[in-house]
């Protein structure tokens, strides 16, 4: 019987899981191969420090705090990334397969970055590649866009890609309670970082839709050309307006196949409250997809988190152990297609949305009379206007929706708002998209 | 560049959607293969008469109204059975094999009642044998559970797997006809077959329930084993108590993991309206995993039609083409496992769960003294007693909740209501199913 013996590196939170998962589901990973997937070394920082527990399931392979032994070792024919950034984790990916070894890694940041390279070194020396583990965690939403539905064309995929963004606009639409309180207590839980930049202002997310749309479009995406907006200016207020429209609020990672070209962008937006996307609630992340051919379908489970995310990267140490048993180095390519294409991003400035703007104004007549005039000058038709019951006339919000809009349109009527001096702060437009 | 040729048999809904798709998406299935994937030879009893549309794609190929010619065209390497049933069909996909072609299939019937044997022959003749358009059309719930989520262990599994059920339990709800007018209506539109009973008495979501277990445990279900119960006895008013009680009903498949075994079932069943799984309505499928490690995940699309049911048979062509070029025939089995375990099933008298039992009576005093009676003898806990107003004496419904009780003693007060002169039918039992 083959015996395919794997090398991990970093015993994070990913790490551990993925060592609690061989260990506990041992049997079950035999009877589905055949044959034994074998943890063969172990490299984290701290292992002569604290080691963390998860490497005590394992007290007879090589311990190190070296990953260069890891990744050299001649025993080892998968390597599984799990540290995490873009400086030492793409020394490890990239030498691990100049060593001939296959690659396994959850890193978004990095395969978003510089995956195309990556894929392009993995082809030359005849290895694996996967990555489920790098987009929602416990959803194998690689597996489905590379394999499951790969014979549709996609015509459009929305997601809820950062579970801390999601479980801060819950807490926030469920207990009325601002970005910042809610933040500082996710970080003194464990569910949000110190510097909650990376999640909160959308980066994160970002990454996440890059790799989306390579797998979706077979197209090579630069992170920093996709539209993006973090969830700072997100209040409670905007909830309870959404709610009177029907609607809440999610920060969604959207892909479009326009005529033109493809579109990508991460913003916080409307979503109807029937929709089933509005119900993904707390550190869940889910995608949907629209099929030319195969209609909607949606994807659904946490994003995070050791179990989760140790599932995935279980699961593709066993895809990939499969293809080195079968001799058939990367049979899929880790973006589905056979070459990534370049593309031109559509510029957001073309997607034509209903809008939500939200006002924050020192209350004196004539206000909706100025802004109903800087919209009618840029012809935008109002929806309606909303208003809450508020005492405070030093501090009145209130909201105005919009008929479908481009955002072009909405940007250029914002800059000419800028100049009213009885607005607290510059107004906060929301698109609402559209239902399925 | 390899060029690998599809022989299609069937040009019903599903073979035509599978041309369509195949001629539709042509070049993007060549950008994600690297190779050709080409028709070259079609099937169906019909093309001599009134040939279908789809067939006028592909004109420079075979066609033919003998399988014979296609399952045995030497340049044929994969056959896609889309003929359904268990009779022809069974002879197709043996001889394609005996042929030394590989087969993909969207027959839940046949693989679920064939699928292992046919299976070993599969093994036997190193060819490779795929299936995803078997069960859920649209989702790619075999893709997910055969490797997306392989690493992890199923804890339960539950389906909404027969879109007509579906399609008239939604209706009921939101229109309040019975079933009879929605099934006939369904049946003028093309819905539901002239015969309902596949449909409604849940054989269909049966065989898929058996292939979703096998895929899931690795086991080897007899779909007989599983117990079943159709949609037929529900009506309009199990909705409205239904939705007083914070729930809706579907046909639900579930799969539980019991330390004493695995306990499988079919039956309408009360989900609470805060469960994602309440929200599938219309002929939309959905499948929701509990796992081990990974937590809930949860997957959701259309049940059937040419185009979901399409990019399941052409998903599945890109794949096996795939191992063919790779020289890797079978590298992963149609049911996950490297080979499918015989199983003892758990007998569903031992579920324990809380029960609605609607009841309908001819009033008149001492009707729930009696009912209680009896319950409290056999030591069962009444929850609530709810009726909906009702002026007609001579036909009253009422509801009776009970707290979580095993069906054994469910089923033992029900036979001992069996006597009971006012009840115009035996009590109709559906089982509370918990949230997610």
């Amino acid at each position: 019987m083959p015996q395919i013996h794997v090398g991990l590196i970093g015993l994070g939170n990913v790490g551990s899981g993925t060592l609690a998962i061989l260990h506990d589901n041992a049997r079950q990973i035999r009877e589905k191969l055949g044959f034994d997937l074998t943890v063969r070394a172990i490299c984290s920082r701290s292992l002569d420090r604290h080691p963390p527990a998860a490497a005590a399931l394992f007290p007879d392979v090589l311990r190190t705090t070296d990953w260069r032994e890891v990744v050299s070792h001649p025993d080892v024919q998968i390597v599984a990334e799990l540290v995490g950034g873009t400086t030492v984790a793409a020394d490890i990916v990239r030498e691990a397969i100049r060593n001939g070894k296959s690659v396994v890694t959850a890193n978004k940041e990095l395969m978003a970055a510089q995956g195309a390279e990556i894929w392009d070194q993995a082809i030359r020396a005849r290895i694996c590649l996967a990555m489920e583990a790098s987009v929602a965690g416990g959803i194998p939403i690689h597996a489905v866009l590379r394999e499951g539905i790969s014979g549709d064309r996609v015509e459009a995929l929305f997601g809820i890609l950062n579970g801390t963004c999601n479980y801060i606009l819950t807490e926030m639409e469920t207990r009325g309670e601002p970005l910042d309180t809610i933040l500082a207590e996710a970080q003194r839980l464990g569910y949000a970082e110190a510097d909650p930049s990376a999640d909160i202002d959308g980066y994160d997310a970002r990454s996440k839709l890059a790799l989306l749309a390579a797998l979706a479009y077979g197209v090579r995406v630069t992170p920093s050309d996709i539209y993006l907006e973090g969830i700072r200016r997100i209040s409670p207020m905007d909830f309870s307006y959404a709610h009177r429209l029907g609607h809440t609020i999610r920060l969604v990672g959207s892909a479009h196949q326009t005529p033109d070209g493809l579109l990508l962008a991460v913003r916080p937006a409307l979503l109807a409250r029937s929709a089933i996307l509005a119900h993904v609630g707390g550190a869940y992340n889910a995608v949907w997809v629209k099929g030319v051919h195969g209609g909607d379908t949606f994807y659904y489970g946490k994003g995070a988190g050791p179990g989760p995310t140790g599932v995935a990267v279980v699961s593709d140490l066993m895809r990939v152990a499969r293809e080195i048993v079968n001799g058939s180095p990367e049979r899929v390519s880790p973006f589905a297609h056979d070459r990534l294409r370049e593309y031109a991003p559509i510029s957001i400035s073309r997607q034509v949305r209903p809008y939500y703007l939200r006002f924050r104004v020192v209350d004196r007549p004539g206000i909706i009379a100025s802004l109903a005039t800087i919209l009618a000058r840029a012809h935008i038709s109002l929806e309606a206007v909303l208003q809450e019951p508020c005492p405070n006339k030093q501090d009145l919000p209130f909201v105005i929706t919009l008929e479908p809009t481009s955002e072009a349109a909405v940007r250029q009527a914002l800059d000419q708002m800028s100049g009213l001096d009885f607005l607290l702060e510059p107004p906060l437009a929301l698109p609402m998209e559209p239902s399925f």
